[in-house]
């Protein structure tokens, strides 16, 4: 099995964007990684996305996108694992060049919300529930992550005000992220005051979905200069499931997937969660936040809002998260967004992160989630 | 890079299942595709699904699948490459063998089209063409096809009449797999009388929709005991794309990407298409029998209907095909049928496939295509 490196990344403004079809976001992204990565050509390209079908009526969108770019002929195939779509991807691409059958890979996801009324965008957001037992239930996905969020203060003592901590670092990142959705940082104040929207969930809780496309292009690392800098490697890659209804597991506070697949990645590594410098993690709302930091190993169980509190998850803490302004700040083009985390996690392992570099970073996390914790993808990249 | 062999195949019957969910008719593929292969454990799952999301309501269907067949935890995406879904699915699974990611992988297609109104079902088909420059001028994906035929018969000078042969064949063969949609043969005289449904395609030249699933179990072949036998192994893998709108290729009438894809598939196996005992090709409509048999190099370019009218493609014949009643008997759940076709092949290299039994079959070959020719994935199985 060959080392993959990912010697390209691209990305496009997370936004309403009005004037740009599915295929001119895509293409906006992937022709930025192709000219970072210095290439012209792939062997094949992988797409994440979630509802392209569903939302503009368009299925084969590998074809679609290759067609596009001036790329027709090259194999093209879309990843779904609903919002864990784009590292679904990134994860096809990777053992793609790991097998031997392709030298070099475009891995992308882009996602296209807008154009379709805020309530048909809600209910193609549930397609990632449960249909027969979820969804039919009339129960949308905020409210899933309401229910889960409301046991948690139940289960572990916590006031919804101490989640404001996550909102507040990822808007305050994403003002030096000229590919962000939002620019504007809030207080504390302002988020105990936000509009709530599934209570206890109020809109600072909540991640705001958009248009955008993300991709990195992967090579096999042995065939690059042995003097190419920087290089970063994926050091691990991991994926596991749960239930997807979230009435059906055994403990609804407990992310199984996200413990499993970040095992078995620190474990492929060789490290453990002290050596990571930074997790570019899943805060579609702020208590997969708290839930990732604790299936993880970076918080004990029931005190991942902790972390928010002490400071640890600020650019210079002990475990920086949502460094570009996460799900939360940045945007949640839901079936991009794992190619999002891990463009950014590229950015800071390259020490291109600009004001919002975490100093000295070598190792660095991402973890993209499907569902509500149904289907979840870690990576773990490196850099020498 | 390992050589990879399929150990265990599953199949539901294709039929209007009222009575079965998606998850339902999954769950039975794939159960008995494990059990074929003697395994209770995988390490992942790949499924072919092209519309689940748009007619089902349901998007992270890897998720569903695994979960209710009692997986949970296993990693499991969704795969989508249109009507080629299916052969895609296989086609990551064995990659992720190949690469040493994982020992034991299922791949498989699903697809459950029976229970929306036949309008709505032809719009979601219509997802795998150009949604914003073919489908939004109202044209359907048998009118595309019709379109193509057309020309055709301009172009070369064939009669409707003399594409019978691969009707007839495919429904012939279908008569004794007891997972066919359609057990009901035609004459010649029947085809040439049938409902005419987008001219010049009639009601027999067409595949019937359908519910259906279908599974394979992939491992390593090196650990494999030495005598296992029949061992059956991919020998080639490859795919490729076209423009995905009909009207922007040079040639409408090759299909470049079944071409290219069959060419890396046959360098891959060593092997001409002399050696290739039979062809599960992808006979959605009768023009894609001839069209498949051309660019594969079965037939001379504008010549692929003499191979029926010569009785070619006859299970005896030169290059046998639809050797289990093909998408137009065996039944078309679009993103479910490129499995079928690899199960297929593999029951005719083990010798299991009864009265429909290719004498002495040693080298299969399967070819899946979404779109209308826009994503093509071939496969080559060899047995020892």
């Amino acid at each position: 099995m060959r080392e993959v490196a990912i010697i390209g990344i691209g990305q496009t403004i997370v936004a309403e964007q009005w004037d740009k079809s599915i295929r001119e976001i895509a293409g906006e992204a992937l022709i930025a990684a192709l000219k970072d990565a210095g290439r012209e050509e792939v062997d094949g390209i992988y797409v994440g996305n979630m509802l392209s079908g569903i939302l503009a009526n368009q299925e084969n969108l590998g074809a679609l996108i290759v067609d596009w770019v001036g790329l027709r002929g090259v194999e093209a195939v879309k990843i779904e694992a609903a919002c864990g779509s784009g590292a679904a991807a990134v994860r096809m691409g990777m053992m793609a060049v790991a097998s031997g059958f392709m030298d070099c890979v475009l891995a992308m996801g882009v996602e296209k919300m807008s154009e379709t009324p805020m309530a048909e965008t809600t209910a193609a957001l549930a397609t990632a529930a449960d249909a027969d037992f979820e969804a039919d239930e009339g129960v949308s996905f905020v409210g899933l992550n309401a229910l889960i969020m409301r046991r948690y203060l139940y289960e572990y003592g916590w006031k919804h005000t101490d989640f404001g901590p996550f909102s507040i670092n990822a808007h305050a990142n994403a003002m030096h992220n000229p590919y962000a959705r939002l620019h504007e940082t809030f207080t504390q104040e302002e988020y105990n005051r936000a509009r709530m929207i599934a209570d206890p969930i109020n809109l600072l809780d909540a991640s705001p979905t958009g248009d955008g496309a993300a991709a990195v292009v992967l090579v096999p690392a042995e065939t690059l200069d042995p003097n190419h800098r920087p290089l970063v490697t994926i050091a691990g890659s991991a994926a596991a499931t749960d239930s997807i209804a979230v009435h059906a597991r055994h403990d609804p506070l407990w992310l199984l997937a996200a413990s499993e697949s970040a095992r078995k990645a620190y474990t492929q590594a060789g490290v453990s969660p002290a050596e990571i410098d930074f997790f570019e993690l899943h805060d579609a709302f702020s208590i997969m936040s708290a839930l990732s930091l604790e299936a993880c190993g970076f918080a004990d169980r029931g005190q991942g809002p902790r972390l928010g509190l002490d400071g640890d998850i600020l650019l210079n803490g002990r475990i920086p998260i949502a460094t570009q302004g996460g799900l939360k700040a940045r945007g949640h083009p839901v079936g991009a967004t794992g190619a999002y985390q891990i463009v950014e996690a590229v950015q800071q392992l390259r020490g291109e992160a600009g004001v919002n570099q975490v100093p000295g970073a070598k190792i660095g996390m991402a973890q993209n989630i499907g569902g509500s914790g149904s289907n979840i993808i870690t990576h773990i990249l490196r850099t020498n």
